[in-house]
């Protein structure tokens, strides 16, 4: 056998071998991960975010997957000819709004990540978090009316544990329903934190457009605790989108999953992070 | 006691025991109920047949539900400004058309189901048949290119019935996958009756927009058989919209199911049908 | 469609959907209901009790069925030329007495019961509390010997348990069995009771031969609390039969049963109760 | 150690390891144990009888008893004053008659094999042949009017499959329901036979008032089979309640019972025959 | 009957009923029970003790089973031409006297008892306490080098309970496995005590070479609790090989397991013990 | 990112998304694997075998392993002075030589390979062919007495099914039991072949000391059929130890296991074999 390939051979069983020690680690465990709305657009990406879930699910961790999907509402309102409205920096969500944002995030988003699981032989449900009231909210409270904004009062997570136990894959959109029936638009990294909890999950990963968290010099921070991230917060060098993130990786890891996780949705991060002892992003644990 | 009320009393429980007749029959049968478009018209009409379906369940009748959509379908090109294109009588679904079936199916119509009957005090769960591959379609073939528009190879129902035994409502969107992911649109009719067929149903039942099938002179025709029906459609009789759904219910009761019903899609007539003996609407067996 | 027609079935279905949100607030409850003498003594009662009974099991109510039969034990005893002796008030049960007992409760009384119950399509077993030391029990302390009278000391209801998950509607006769095999003759009222604080019923129901409890003029009192109950007792208001059945109610409820009720034995008055909100009889809450 | 006690101690342990063969042979099965009236006469005798079915409960052999009773029903309608009626050798059952077979079979002779067995540590549970339908049963056909004389139309065994499931002993009394609900006397024998088969028993056992069946000479015979059996009563060697006894027997290994037993119902013979190599009484085999 | 012969089944009959009394006590429960090396130089002494086993199993007693066997491992190192080599009395245990020690242990004596047990009817499993870490033990602390001598840090006993609710007899050898896979040689006694501590047992048996534990006189003490065992082991009363017995039985019922049982390992003596009001050995209880 | 460094990543994910087809493929599979004496000489190797069989086991393969040990025995017999004394080329197995076989199987090789996939974090557990009669023996027939020689006559595989079934990993001794308790020396390529035909295997592995089977040219067959191996065999060019095994693999194959596969026992050839394209060694197919 020539050097080269004996060499190769040796890798392909040092990275599963290396693979195992993760494996036994988080043995039937369940990971909550975000697709953020960046992961969606080029569907080479997508595809290879699935086949990384597919992956989970046949080492026996339970993965759920839930998604955003801000950018493709933006654009469908915009097809439609609808102008945004904003109060105090708040989007108001109007009924027809709020048509809308089902219809991009259940119809659309959603579908396409049941459609690439699925085509790459795992096996996807598409829920939304009306289904059996998984996502149980109520209207914001505001001073002024933003419509159908919504906040989760209770996360009925049952339906969510049924579908791990038959061993499918949940993908979940963040719209909320109230007792009454409506529909509310609700924020999805705050539902991924939610859920995370519900679930007992021992990561939560958002997959989103940069390489982690960053600090002051714009370095990738690899790991920091809640308090490190509420002063990334404070002081103002965690910016914008990064903030609901932070926000929710705190929230999490403050009620008992373990570690939450900020990492680049790109081509195997996912694998690359949880398989790996080098990992990539940024974790963050609870203290 | 005042006669009137007393009467009033026996009423109660003379109805409560006449469909107790109906509750030993049809105890831990699944009915697969086809909703028409029309049914969503009303939300006082959804809000009642939500509480028919909610009824069902709680006498331990399995109910599954399937939408259509066509109207909704065309309101939202509509309001795009898409014009549909036809060759042949059949519309022609590019990619943009298909996006809209979705995200109008599954975003708006099934949604609106699940959050009627949840509102109820049910606990439905929404899914679109590319979810476990649940319908696994193909591209129709035909002379002309007619885009997505697809035909079910395969019905797999373990989905649903692992929701039924653990006691939800499934709600389906009638849109179909095909191995290599690509999303179909399916006719609502046809994927209700293999679903039904799937799911050993012991009824399957479409509400719709008129009080059952008509005979020559326009009287609803209360019962008939697979031969009466295909004669009511060779005739020309059984007209446009009519003819999908008899031949739907020909296919469920030629393989196996015991009874179809076409009856219309208003308050209550459900429970009309299935716990009174005099029923309302059509219903055709196999022979 | 003439009026009267279109009326009575909005009528039909009225009553269901009314039903049915009773049958959403008692589902998988016990209900632990007393017949008393007086429901045996007409078929078409015991009949339309029957159907009653069928029904809760037909919505996923859990009924466990004990009766009484004191009349009947009177006349098997006059017909067998034996006579009644008492001592303060209380009848000694000698060992013939306690043979005749047996006999009408299990072997007359129970089985009519039984036999109406499965007439009319249920699946009811009929026992005696000594199956499986049901009610175990021991000799009544007393300064007279009152022979074969005695007193629960433990339920075991694992039994009736194992009946109820597989769906059989178990039919109890008031009978005890001492450790040493003994059998003897036990309140009819006290044994419901106390079955239903064992099997953590959320209904307690005694069907009797009046209209339920009177207040001082003699009108049916429709709601109160242990301590009304208790006054009733107190002040004399409640006589006779009426007070081991308001002595059985005020235990339940203290005991954790939610509601205790008390209502005439009559065609259909148990559905009347269950699922209309005007109910029927006295209800007795704990406070 | 003196030898006389050494070899007490020997024989204790022999006893336990000779019983142990008939243990390894019969486990997991049913064995179906008709108790003739004779057995319920002396307590002694009864509770000796209780022990030997508890003991094989213990290891794990599944009894189900099925007792008689017709001294205890004659003795019953003497003291009331009844006199039998016969047409052609028959005995006619009018209402009154059949209440007081109930009375006696499930209210006494029934309910006093369940004290014995749950004083003896047992946990027996009476059922009748009405409970769950077990024994449905229709009018015998016959030329003169019997009366409520009945006969088997169908087993339904599940109540019994379940209370052994769950470790219960079930004693069952030989008392019939129709489907309209009425009561029916039936042959014990019989019973027990079509219970047997109906069970898969893998030993149907008569305990009665002699050692066993007897030949031309008066000598037991030990073993028989059905042909045997068929010609011991044609040839008129087997008499009076024998021929009913054989007849089940008969029954019985035809329909796939391995063996039938008649036995004498006497302390522990029930335990001679199951535990020794000598055995007791009669066995009949298929051939 | 002659008299001989009726008394001769009189006594099977009391056997078992006797020893009906002790299943009823001990149904379901765990015995642990630790075969010296005595038990298992006589054949027939080991097929008669395994009879003994397999009877406990049969009457639904979950024998589990642990062994010795120093006798065999010295004379396995003697024909080796080894020899034992001691420091302060202890046995220095080099790798490949821990070899030998795992073939005998293993592969001859637990081999031996799997025999004889499978042969008599049973079904019975042989394990090492290394096989699934049963016995995760690490190094004996201790001034001079023992080499191989473990001490139990942790019972896993899931392995043994899942093989108890599958009805195998589970046949123990006492070596331990540390973390890092290195094997132990651990105490019998003491292992055993720990076993039937971590699987909940209501008896922890020891079958030796002698009757019981002696008081100073040389006689059998027939019971005693655990401060009078200590007083024997302190006063020098007991000696030598029966000072650990004592150790592991102190230990046992110090940590919940109700009694413990020094006993003769010879024919049936467990049955004795067992299933007979006179009982055999010595007996130690908590206090 | 460096290039290299993201090349090196790319290969990670590249290396688990190639293994992932494989697990698709075998998930839930049995796959039997033989591993010859030369798996054990080298720590190193055996470690790295384990490492594989652990991680079949993480990714839901169920594997089954059996040794052999022939070089081990010899050792052991030298070491006693013991000779070997063979008869047409079969060793006889005197009683002393079986007493050797056991403990070297059992009690060293068997013990050592669970030792080594414990410490690697797997779940193994130990078991003779004797256990629960896995391997029910009988002594081969023979014109000369070659002592305790045997043959499978039934694989009872209810064990290793109960132990798959809760997770263990199986490690099993080719050594068999008669039913009179017998222990016998019996071929562990043929048992190996028998025990994966009983679970329904899907592979049939054996790992040995060459790289493959040779063709006459002595390169490796990547591939061929049962007639193929016939031929190597008849021919002449399979020759001494490849012979059973190749006997092995056709007996396999030809009762239902798909594949069986000859490899080298090196560092991690299992995961090569599996999870790649290219795979290693020989495999056998039906046809």
């Amino acid at each position: 056998m020539p050097v080269s390939k004996m060499e190769s051979k040796i890798k392909v069983s040092e990275v599963l071998i290396d693979a195992l020690e993760y494996m036994k680690k988080f043995r039937d465990q369940v990971f909550v991960i975000k697709l953020g709305g960046e992961v969606m657009v080029d569907d080479g990406v997508l595809d290879a975010v699935a086949q990384d879930i597919i992956l989970l699910n046949y080492v026996n961790i339970k993965p759920v997957i839930i998604h955003g999907g801000g950018n493709e509402i933006s654009k469908a309102m915009e097809r439609l000819g609808k102008k945004a409205h904003f109060v105090k920096g708040l989007r108001v969500t109007d009924e027809e709004t709020m048509d809308i944002v089902q219809m991009v995030l259940i119809g659309k988003v959603n579908s396409k990540i049941v459609a690439s699981i699925n085509k790459n032989g795992g096996n996807a449900v598409g829920l939304s978090g009306k289904s059996a009231k998984l996502f149980l909210s109520e209207k914001r409270k505001s001073d002024v009316d933003l419509g159908f904004v919504g906040d989760i009062k209770e996360v009925n997570s049952d339906l969510v544990s049924v579908l791990l136990e038959n061993n499918y894959i949940p993908v979940v959109s963040p719209v909320g329903i109230a007792e009454d029936g409506t529909s509310y638009n609700i924020n999805a990294d705050t539902a991924a934190a939610k859920l995370a909890v519900s679930l007992g999950a021992s990561k939560f990963m958002i997959l989103t457009s940069v390489d982690g968290v960053w600090d002051k010099n714009k370095n990738v921070i690899e790991k920091m605790n809640s308090k490190d991230a509420e002063k990334l917060i404070d002081s103002g060098v965690a910016k914008e989108g990064m903030i609901p993130k932070l926000r929710a990786c705190i929230q999490a890891v403050g009620q008992g999953v373990p570690a939450a996780h900020i990492i680049r949705g790109d081509r195997h991060r996912l694998l690359e992070e949880i398989f790996t002892a080098k990992g990539t992003g940024t974790m963050i644990k609870a203290k």
